[in-house]
């Protein structure tokens, strides 16, 4: 197949990519033209078979050099810039990354990283090399790779081929629609899968996209109220933001629909959305899905509050349950899941059940087939969007001298929606604030346990596993 | 993946699926219903291997047939309601067909068929069978056929796996959009491409259809203007008569595009369209290809007048020629592109050339990329939207006593766009009238020659192969 963004810049060269919230614009055209240069100079940086690291905050500049890789063929792993340098290291090696591309928002995180690192601006001021590039894609190449990891605390690096991205963008369409009027709002990290799967949506729709380099309610807020924003992605947290700017004023009507995905949809914010008239559309998925996999489409959000929806077109969902309506692992299956996690087989295996991929997520369907979330995998939290794994944290305690057995749950909180708090056995005297600083050098800030509460014992089960969900019960 | 109807009904149970002009509606849920329970009782009269004909004039009866076969994973070979018997029953055989489907307004048509025929109203008078569908389909699987020719005459039977459906119907999407507001206007038969596709879209969409037994100008316009169409697929002497009806008035705001296909469009036809501001897209495409595969859109009409526009995102087009904007043989790609021709290896492979469709015909590409098409096919002869192969009516004259050549070429005609004329050489004397009797038995009505000039000898290259475009030359 043609690569997407030649096809596009070939069938509508002159319409708007991306625009800026400073009011830059670049077209299809010149996004391709600057794609292929940046190609052309980075083919000398970046020439072993491995991976390419991108670690940015979102900017026109990041997507070039994304584009740039594909262009090369090159699979891009997106690094979180909210990690650390020691997490962005380990992330280098187990994903086989051979040079990292950076933003100079993100600098100071490649200081001591194991690979060559080099600013976009450094890339832009080499030589284009007189190659001649293969602009074909293989829908079954891996076009990229996003870390994630399940509740053992291993990071995981979930592939992402170029089938997946195409599936995911067109079993959106098929439940948004495709208007030559819209535009999309791109405010959740392009590290992250919703907002790179709005960026691959733009070039196969031939749809313009506002990015924003990170979510500020008042930016958004202004830019939905005046430059014809038709969608906007978001999770629960920001879009309350959003609400809370609302004062007389209803959106215009070219705003359509309030993508809502990345956790679970307070029944308050829900309800305080439809007093607005905000159109919201609540999603499911995850990493490994590709983005939403089953929505709740607008029409429905008031009669089936709670539910996730149905399946996109092309996906399905079932949960693993003996009679209807009970509660089980929820399963879902489709061109748009991923076919596992890079170099982790026993992984990947052990997240397949006869070709359906288990989310780890507990939920059932109810009478008329829609989906209801129970549990979001039950350990995970969310925390203003950022999935928040127990037990890499709970591994990082352990590691210090004194600490024998830690335990990290999520709390309900205000802002983020919760926030992680630590329980830990020492079997000598250790600080609280020696505890803290030894996170603040190895864990992103939002992991860092808010409170660190000092206990004889953990509950454990026959087998020896904590029972998170008995320490949930000695909160205060 | 799961049946794209059960999936649309397990989606938009109420949303509508079929409009009939006389104000019939059908949602999802009741197609899907009617669809289960025709092919339950279906079942017991098609046990065999074999496929299943369908020969109808359109009706929501055929679509439910249709969709009734697929549920049984039979495919459907769709027989053209203007053929003959003679002709409908070579079809038979050579598709493999072990029992015909057929509307009372065929039933005459049925008569001397060498296969079991029944009414749909026979089928509906049949018990249920008690057993489980299989309710998936396979991509790579046959879902339908449909009858071609290529110049030799000798029809065959063009093979559409779900896959070219899908692809087709994603690839329309990513050029014309998919409104929640969107109802497509079907007055092209559907046992053509150009209408099958768009009873497959509404599923895949969930947009309703609003179904027409057959185009009449009077009826169509009176949809457009008052019934909410968005979308019609028309010809260009349907299109021409649509136009013709257009007094003062302009076509409602919401219509937005007139898919204008099945042969090459005259300029003034065009000029006349951009006059009452009709939307017109032209596209180009085949049986073969599953409908359009390339199309002009309406902000390119005027500039690019006369070319057929660019290939659709997924699809690629190229022109087998050494420089650019020299002719040469059309050549597409793309997953809409059928596989090829049932029991046809040689045909199926003739029509390749290193992984692309050869379309015979002939066109170049300007220097921004347009397709311009030059001649669709040489010989053949497109008449009121109706493919004639002038082989096969040649091989027909050929079969009559006295005659011993015949050539048969179009002529222009203010109606049908073009008609066939024949040349014949006589070796004893044979009456005009007696040919003509001969054809009516044997040929559809619009294949009968309009003319029979009765000449010493025909043009004949040095291979003895007859040069069609020499006998245009000899046209009155």
């Amino acid at each position: 197949m043609e690569h997407w963004l030649t096809k596009r810049a070939s069938l509508s060269p002159n319409a708007i990519a991306v625009e800026t919230i400073d009011n830059g614009t670049w077209t299809f055209a010149d996004l391709y033209d600057a794609s292929i240069v940046f190609a052309k100079k980075l083919y000398t940086t970046s020439k072993t078979n491995k991976h390419i690291g991108i670690l940015s905050t979102n900017s026109i500049e990041m997507i070039v050099a994304f584009f740039a890789c594909t262009y090369l063929h090159k699979p891009v792993v997106f690094l979180n810039a909210r990690l650390t340098q020691e997490e962005l290291a380990i992330q280098c090696a187990s994903a086989d990354i051979d040079s990292v591309l950076y933003s100079d928002t993100c600098e100071a995180l490649t200081l001591t990283l194991p690979v060559p690192c080099y600013a976009f601006s450094t890339i832009k001021q080499l030589k284009e090399t007189n190659i001649r590039l293969d602009e074909t894609i293989a829908l079954d190449d891996i076009c990229s790779m996003m870390f994630t990891s399940g509740t053992t605390g291993k990071a995981k690096a979930v592939m992402h081929t170029y089938d997946n991205h195409w599936a995911s963008a067109i079993a959106s369409a098929l439940n948004l629609g495709i208007s030559s009027t819209d535009k999309w709002l791109v405010c959740l990290p392009i590290f992250h899968i919703g907002g790179l799967s709005t960026v691959i949506k733009s070039m196969i729709y031939g749809m313009p996209i506002l990015l924003v380099e990170k979510f500020d309610e008042t930016i958004v807020h202004q830019a939905i109220m005046e430059r014809n924003v038709s969608i906007v992605s978001v999770v629960a947290v920001t879009c309350s933001r959003l609400l809370n700017k609302i004062t007389n004023e209803t959106y215009p009507s070219t705003f359509r629909c309030m993508l809502l995905g990345g956790g679970p949809a307070p029944k308050a914010l829900l309800d305080k959305a439809a007093n607005y008239h905000v159109p919201i559309i609540q999603t499911y998925g995850m990493t490994e899905t590709s983005s939403q996999i089953v929505t709740l489409n607008h029409a429905d959000a008031i009669r089936k509050l709670g539910s996730a929806g149905k399946a996109l077109f092309s996906a399905e969902v079932r949960v693993n349950a003996q009679r209807p309506k009970e509660v089980g692992e929820i399963l879902v299956k489709g061109p748009m899941v991923s076919k596992g996690y890079y170099k982790q087989p026993e992984a990947t295996e052990r997240a397949q059940m006869d070709g359906w991929f288990r989310t780890g997520d507990l939920g059932y369907i109810d009478e008329e087939g829609f989906l209801y979330v129970v549990d979001r995998r039950s350990d995970l939290i969310i925390s203003g969007g950022e999935n928040i794994y127990p037990a890499e944290i709970e591994n990082i305690l352990l590691a210090i001298p004194g600490v024998e057995e830690a335990g990290v749950v999520g709390v309900d909180d205000a802002q983020w929606g919760k926030v992680p708090v630590a329980f830990i056995v020492t079997s000598t005297h250790v600080k609280e604030e020696e505890l803290l600083q030894f996170c603040h050098q190895r864990l992103a800030k939002f992991k860092i346990p808010k409170h660190i509460f000092f206990t004889d014992t953990l509950p454990r089960n026959a087998t020896n596993k904590l029972q998170r969900h008995k320490l949930m019960e000695r909160l205060p």
